[in-house]
């Protein structure tokens, strides 16, 4: 009676939700603080008190019906401008709020984008591994997901079969940096091969290929690591923001979109992913934190926290005999698996109340993620289970 | 280089941007307050006071991460679980969290429901004149919309028709009462010959049909005039509703879905609205909005403003010579346009720097629809114009 899509989906969703009842079932056996927790991408910073300020001020400050009622479906120009002017500042860039689509959340944007370029069977291209997601958002509109298969050198993208596999159905590539799963930023020399290698096939098939940046992540790059703004270096260029992890507000869907004027067809690219926010049932992004976020544009969320838990596990881990690339960036770890297999692995994992995800999940198999988004004391705990774990397999 | 589709979509946005424009124009040459714009409905009833003070309380009382922190796709089961209360204490209805799935808006609650039930090709029925964004909801999911010719007389549905139109591919209907563009309420009669006809071609055909019901003006109904609960007359019903209207909050995109225990396939709805909710990009409806309206149950916007609006504007339209229904709920009049020709005649309007909607865009011609959510004052300048309109006609 559901889709065929939909009962697909459900079938594949199973084994996630195999793992979160499993989850759920430690958690009644043993007590939830000695189950250990490292399988959902969830903040566990709290938002900086700016936040909730910037509430009480909007709610003293200005009329109703202006906080909470519709606005142009692209968002509130006062707030588009004020991002603007803020990643001018950070980039010396040139944007103005015509630059700036505000989204519900970058979930809400990258599904914009794509139904703003994608005709039935254009290809996207994204580098394993991934945000499983990406799968969905691109299927959503009739295009087809390209798998660059994975460096796991360095885990930057593989350039030399990214270069092979671009064709002219290539419509659009999608990055993510700081990475979900490995915690990797793409260099600045990744990016320079990466936009040269678009504009060659740009001119060898005669088309425009656009390069979605999706960056929620973005604010989470320790040790005070760059993370290359990419309208930049490739003129077709749009940036998908989200304010989830760096202000911790995921439940509150709340992003924008950056379109750069430098890309191909940028005024028609405005105008559809306007009406596309629209028809596609967002409508806008939700009216108070378009508002808040506004006034947020200065801080972010205390990375310390995530850092020393970064610095405590991967030490730890590194100590234990598992391999691992330290992760510079977002709150996840990528482990390799000391059996070959990934799901196997995790199911031993939960024998020691560990809860974490398969690389298959990002397509990826071999490796195990870890978000370490979750109390020091939680890692504390669970460093004996990952040493016994590796041991009893040695 | 955008899709195709967009490229339609802009082009058939275009009319009503040069409408939007046209108001600029007017409102820069004569001063917005010499311009009457009918055009939009877009609540103009400030949030009952109870909104804020739900925002501050909350604030107050709970941690941040629960405040703004992801949740499940559905919403928190607390939230639900006051929904489902509100809906049984006033319609004797027998929900649990279980039937409520919060989302992003009435809109996203569409998305949701047709994302769920559709394949490719699959019929979706609606009766004209009906919400124009229909055609996008349906057609986002790869179905197919039916309209069934409108019946002017009252504006009820044309059952007639329906019954003729509905086929082994009709896989949903959806209605929208009090509707807009009429303000008709569809009366119990009309819904029970409905379900009747329903469940007779789910014989016939050996199918599922599923009633959608779009719901956002369900609090909106003058004279205290009864909108069936449609859960209560036929099986396979599916509730789509928002505050958007009954709190005035349109920009904070917060709704739900009311999933009937008697609808078939029941579980695997549930399980993949949820995850449609995810894979469409809304993730859930926003966080602390979900808390607010749970806070707000029982209150609503003062209607009243609405109905004295109503008042005014349908004696005196009626005075000048216009027909008209009168309007039962929401903020809509849809008037017959006094010469044949709708476009022509809110071109007209425009020079008596009125402005206000063609019933084509909503599947009848010769109608217009005037949106009355605008200040009292708004009204009285507004109708020297509109008899003016009429007598130069005749």
């Amino acid at each position: 009676m559901i889709s065929k899509k939909m009962q697909e989906q459900i079938q594949s969703s199973s084994v996630i939700r195999a793992m979160f009842e499993e989850g759920k079932r430690l958690a009644e056996l043993y007590g939830a603080e000695n189950v250990f927790d490292f399988s959902l991408g969830n903040p566990n910073v709290e938002p900086p008190d700016e936040v909730n300020k910037a509430i009480l001020e909007i709610l003293n400050a200005d009329n109703l019906m202006s906080i909470h009622g519709y606005m142009n479906n692209s968002g509130y120009e006062e707030v588009r401008a004020a991002i603007a002017k803020s990643i001018n500042d950070k980039f010396s860039t040139d944007f103005t709020h015509k630059n700036i689509l505000m989204t519900v959340g970058a979930a809400g944007g990258l599904n914009v984008i794509f139904k703003t370029l994608l005709n039935p069977q254009d290809e996207v291209i994204t580098f394993a591994p991934f945000f499983g997601e990406y799968r969905n958002y691109v299927k959503n509109h009739e295009g087809e997901l390209v798998i660059i298969s994975p460096n796991t050198t360095d885990f930057q993208p593989n350039l030399e079969e990214f270069k092979e596999k671009i064709t002219s159905k290539t419509k659009a590539v999608i990055i993510n940096s700081p990475n979900n799963p490995t915690g990797v930023i793409y260099s600045e020399e990744t990016i320079i091969k990466l936009s040269k290698i678009l504009t060659e096939k740009q001119k060898e098939f005669g088309t425009d290929i656009y390069l979605v940046s999706d960056e929620p992540y973005r604010e989470l790059a320790y040790d005070n690591a760059e993370v290359p703004y990419l309208s930049k270096y490739y003129a077709n260029t749009i940036i998908g923001y989200s304010f989830s992890k760096s202000l911790s507000l995921p439940g509150e869907r709340i992003g924008y979109l950056v379109i750069s004027d430098q890309a191909a067809d940028f005024e028609n690219i405005v105008s559809a992913a306007n009406i596309a926010n629209r028809i596609l049932g967002y409508v806008n992004a939700p009216s108070l934190f378009q508002r808040v976020v506004a006034k947020c544009l200065d801080v972010k969320v205390d990375i310390d926290t995530y850092n020393k838990n970064r610095e405590l596990l991967y030490k730890a881990l590194l100590s234990y005999g598992y391999q691992c690339i330290k992760p510079e960036g977002a709150f996840y770890m990528f482990v390799k698996t000391p059996i070959e297999n990934d799901v196997e692995f995790c199911n031993l994992a939960n024998k020691k109340n560990i809860l974490i995800v398969p690389g298959t999940a990002f397509g990826c198999p071999g490796y195990v993620r870890i978000a370490y988004c979750v109390a020091y004391k939680t890692i504390e705990n669970a460093l004996p289970g990952f040493k016994a774990l590796i041991e009893e397999i040695k």
